[in-house]
């Protein structure tokens, strides 16, 4: 008998090709983990993630499932893996599911973070976790253009999406910006977000803090639906998976 | 006429193959550092540090200090050093001082912190900035021996030290244990350290507090003045430069 198995995962995006196993799968998350797991279950098996994170991109609440026969221990499985997979992966939560549980399609919400060091002075250990901005960010103006975007919207302008023949509609819950010292995070929350989404928003909002942009400029990239209205992708190393909830 | 620049520095540890220049020069601070100052004033600079520290040790608090024929604007190339070097090097300060600076034969106290992650539950962002310790720490066991250990020593027994034609007598002022969720910090400050002095010391006092270990074994390094009885070199990642103290 089959079963489904769903775990919670923690890694630093720094030490890694990305989520996707390539050719070579040697240095990329889903590699590592199905080769770690399959040597445990003694069978082949297939991770599939709630999302693929770009090379750089971290995580600290991923969710992946897999199938196999075999027959667990999560308690037990959730130790080994620990202790077999590199200290830059880190596996929170692992138990098992009913076997329509899918890690993609049935997310409701995903919430992701992207983290700014908003200072001239560099921070030397924020480089790989933080995406430095020299200029003083206007937090006000960033947040009302936070609220605007908030709602039911197409976002394909904020998207790096060619073809739009999937819905490229998506709803925005809540975008929060706080500062601590020099730390700027902002957080979102949605039910799904297109490719690129939550970097090229960060861009945007960058921009908007910077006084580089105006508040009109970002209505105009919701109803042109144009790419190349919008901000430029923010990078990866500032961006962390948060939060993936299901029903 | 000759100038002597003192300089300010930190670093990522991690990102570099440690301080000291060797053949090739890419990738250590010191030649690093050594390129892009000789860039600015036009000549060929030697960098002196006031201590090499080894490959994936951190720095808060470098001192280093370069001798130029050249009248510097100290504002002006600091910010255009900080400019030109990676994002994982900046330097705090920068100032003309006597010729007779010497970054390292001047200096008078030095402190260093080593950091620990103590859990059974890994950091996945901690690896090249903590060493993680699975056993709960006895700290106050810890703190016992840090006091044992303060004062005026020949602390060879604690170094890599291998003929001790210069004296290997140190005076180490206070040596700090601070606990803030799983992590714990040791501080530790001292007219000077021998060669691997620190994190030889930080693995002896984490054996203490795994209870792997003795009082009366920390006694018998600095009476029999012998490395094998002490604990074993703590890995580079967790150690700290942090500050360098002049007259």
């Amino acid at each position: 008998m089959k079963h489904n198995y769903k775990m919670v995962l923690q890694y630093d995006g720094s030490r890694f090709d990305g989520w996707q196993k390539q050719g070579n799968t040697a240095h990329t998350i889903q590699g590592i983990l199905e080769s770690t797991i399959s040597a445990y279950v003694h069978e082949q098996v297939d991770v599939k993630g709630s999302g693929r994170t770009d090379q750089g991109v971290h995580a600290l609440g991923q969710v992946a499932n897999f199938y196999t026969l075999a027959v667990i221990n999560t308690d037990e499985m959730k130790l080994w893996l620990n202790k077999k997979l590199p200290d830059t992966i880190r596996i929170t939560e692992l138990s098992e599911v009913s076997l329509s549980f899918h890690s993609r399609k049935s997310a409701v919400r995903k919430t992701y973070e992207y983290h700014i060091w908003n200072s001239t002075e560099k921070n030397v250990f924020a480089h790989p976790y933080m995406v430095t901005v020299e200029d003083k960010l206007d937090l006000e103006k960033m947040k009302t253009v936070a609220k605007m975007l908030c709602g039911t919207h197409d976002f394909i302008g904020f998207s790096s999406i060619k073809d739009n023949k999937k819905s490229t509609v998506r709803t925005i819950y809540s975008v929060e910006i706080k500062s601590n010292g020099n730390e700027v995070t902002i957080s979102y929350t949605g039910d799904g977000f297109l490719y690129h989404m939550v970097r090229i928003i960060s861009g945007t909002l960058i921009e908007i803090g910077q006084g580089k942009r105006s508040l009109e400029s970002v209505v105009n990239v919701l109803e042109e639906k144009k790419r190349s209205l919008a901000g430029p992708l923010a990078p990866a190393q500032g961006l962390f998976l948060k939060l993936v909830e299901y029903k």
